[in-house]
């Protein structure tokens, strides 16, 4: 327990490895590697919005989400990943956590730029926007 | 005036086109697509963090961002853009836009996820976060 507890500030630049939303985003990417989107879908909002390279529009809302996860159960295998220079913003009840993730599969190597917004609420930290991205 | 002020709402999703970071967002990328890229180092928080697909790590602060938009001055130029699909989550002093920049240069087309995380200070919205990624 700490006697003087920390103040919680404006944009206070936490240590990643600290921080709640980052232990989140590593066990729904493990499930992910492994096939699972239900980590994902888990710990997205009901709001969220989402990119990706593969699709023309933006994907709004959980129940697309859960459409297009669902359709994808059981066909991702990484061989091996790694949340490369994770870095979190915190903003009030916003956390926007930026990483690179490497990721292995079949002897290719994936770089994804990688934006998570998180805003917590009454059922903890829920994901309201992401940008997955390839690097060029 | 409105007789009955219409509360600020956790989450409120505003019509796009009314929004404070829609307009600042068209007015630096017009001046982007001339050249000019102080439209945005303008609009940029001091510890904005920022992805493209052209670099292998996420840069950090508006240094950073000053130096790399600097080397690009007066090389840039856009024939016509298009924000399409804009949306805005504003949540407290955050609002995440989100849109497809779709862009025209010397007869290609370009397909742009952009996401562009601002927050409201003292000075006004700033971006304090920015992932601008190819579509596949």
């Amino acid at each position: 327990m700490l006697a003087f507890p920390i103040p919680r500030r404006w944009n206070r630049l936490m240590q990643p490895e600290e921080h709640e939303v980052l232990k989140l985003e590593r066990a729904a990417l493990a499930r992910w590697g492994a096939g699972d989107p239900s980590g994902y879908l888990e710990i997205y909002a009901e709001d969220i919005s989402y990119f990706d390279p593969f699709h023309k529009e933006r994907i709004d809302g959980l129940a697309a989400m859960t459409e297009l996860y669902e359709s994808l159960r059981g066909q991702v295998h990484v061989d091996s990943w790694e949340i490369v220079g994770p870095r979190v913003q915190e903003l009030g009840d916003l956390a926007i956590l930026t990483f690179v993730d490497v990721g292995q599969c079949a002897g290719k190597i994936w770089r994804w730029n990688a934006t998570e917004v998180y805003r917590r609420g009454p059922s903890g930290w829920k994901i309201v926007h992401a940008n997955w991205s390839y690097q060029a």
